[in-house]
């Protein structure tokens, strides 16, 4: 199917054809419907490479995929993907991923994008403090969007969060709604966008309470092993409750308990974060703070759209909720 | 960076540049060597757009991402899918993700990516019996790579897969090498492929280890609650250990021990398969099967891009082995 067959349908011009794909308001009304009718019946879809060349825009939008680091918290990226290429298929855009490792050459991959395929904007994912990304895109005008916030210096783009802080306060007081007073934080070693957020709304919500967290607050890598180093000073300093940063960190919480013969539950409660596969696996089931991956990926591509519509508008930022998963663990 | 702008560093016209690039042969040496020297020294990357119209290929390779069912098996893919694109740049071309749902439009969002980005070729996941997907590229003359066996029917493509039957065989032999002999197995319901293939491994070991496989199979769905009670029959049949087709099934096998006051370990082992997140936080620690996910996204990518420059190379078929991780569980 060519542009060749539409024209000859309509008995206009090749150009004219054209001239309605791409520029409608150059043609006479009567001639668009005309051409649009022939399009229509012969159900010819341009080609994008064709279509790429006469407009500059290559309906494609680059995804950097990142390694997955053993020992990282790495988010479950598949639900994220998926809900951003059905949003991203719906208007006519395709998700088109590259391998980008941070570091040195991160920003070239990007480039590279940009240079061989003409990328029409980003989705970013994993910001952190140091993030390079944002700044660089903003300053060559290249439109993005982040599954993250800006962590550090400037806030120069549209993106959409999770909202950790509220996660956590949300679950300091379901537990201090139970009794509970000493409620431990088991997070990551501090200096990770993610992780301080998540630690921050615990440490709010307790002075909201009343509650105290001195000594109160640990770290660890996210490994079940130096997880239960740390959730055993939690428990030497006497909390009967924690709130983790993550579903890992909340195993420590569980093994801890196990070495001294004891078992999650209502005197000894825990709640995890990102409602991973390990939440509903552990005994007893792990209640867990669940992220909404699908909204998160539709409100990224809304945002991008709206970004690749109107390249000034001012910036938007999106923070969703985490839904609190109750289970048998507090 | 223009191919204009080549053209005057090399002293040539603007066709011969493209002509160094997209059909070097028509040039004489001398000249080529002279543009390939402009090029260089420019830093020149041609445009894929601009080289799509004119070489019929658009560097780009589809994969359709399906949603993710909650109590449904479903692979890591992150880890695959970075290893896929970073084989796929180094060769030159994108991963292109598009939603793509199991059903009637599956093969219509194919043909969508064909039609609008003129895809060179695809890579499935998820194959299984009943699949339209592999006849269908077939018979269009579209290249691709299965990661995934054909199930059923006729076995026309390249494909990738990780040998479940192997896995689970590996399993067998190391209980039974530690005195087990009532091996139960905790599979999916019959027919899937995948599933089906797993169990086909433990039940070829039974035999050539002249071990009974008589009421030793049960069968659940992929998640805790109903795994508990599939493998309560596997106990109360006076299995000793049990291989299981997933992580979440080797699950059910944890919470029933515990409902009697047992633990998983020597006495009562057990072996589940993925090496998910899910094995290093149970307690005690599950073994388990691990996919070699880079292997196949890298040996995926190999065969897809042999396949393109060869359309008439006889099918190569790759079966990867999983490792064996031995933890507490057994």
């Amino acid at each position: 199917m060519t542009l060749e067959m539409v024209a000859a349908r309509a008995g206009v011009a090749r150009q004219t054809v054209s001239n309605a794909i791409n520029s409608p308001e150059l043609l006479r009304p009567q001639t668009l419907e005309r051409v649009q009718r022939a399009i229509d019946e012969l159900g010819y879809r341009p080609h994008r490479a064709a279509q790429a060349l006469r407009t500059r825009a290559s309906k494609l939008i680059g995804y950097g995929i990142r390694p997955s680091l053993a020992g990282a918290p790495t988010p479950v990226l598949d639900q994220f993907l998926h809900s951003l290429s059905e949003a991203a298929d719906q208007a006519g855009y395709r998700v088109v991923l590259f391998a980008a490792t941070p570091g040195d050459d991160e920003l070239g991959c990007y480039q590279r994008l940009l240079d061989e395929h003409g990328a029409d904007g980003f989705v970013l994912s994993g910001t952190d403090r140091g993030d390079r990304r944002q700044g660089w895109l903003h300053d060559r005008g290249v439109p993005f969007v982040a599954f993250g916030r800006t962590w550090s210096g400037r806030d120069v783009g549209d993106w959409v969060d999770v909202d950790g802080a509220a996660g956590t306060a949300a679950s300091v007081r379901r537990l201090a709604g139970q009794g509970h007073e000493k409620i431990g934080f088991l997070g990551w070693p501090k200096g990770s966008g993610v992780g301080d957020d998540r630690a921050r709304g615990w440490q709010t919500t307790m002075r909201e309470l009343g509650l105290s967290i001195r000594g109160r607050r640990v770290e660890s890598l996210d490994d079940p092993a130096s997880a239960t180093e740390a959730a055993e000073r939690l428990l030497a300093g006497g909390a009967t409750a924690a709130v983790a940063a993550s579903d890992t960190l909340a195993v420590g919480w569980y093994q801890a308990l196990r070495r001294s013969g004891r078992t999650p539950g209502p005197d000894a409660a825990v709640i995890g974060f990102d409602d991973s596969p390990i939440a509903p696996a552990l005994f007893p089931a792990l209640s867990s703070l669940a992220q909404p991956l699908d909204a998160v990926g539709r409100e990224c591509m809304r945002l991008l759209l709206e970004r690749l519509g109107d390249a000034r508008r001012p910036t938007e930022h999106v923070l969703l909720a985490p839904t609190l998963v109750l289970r048998d663990s507090v």
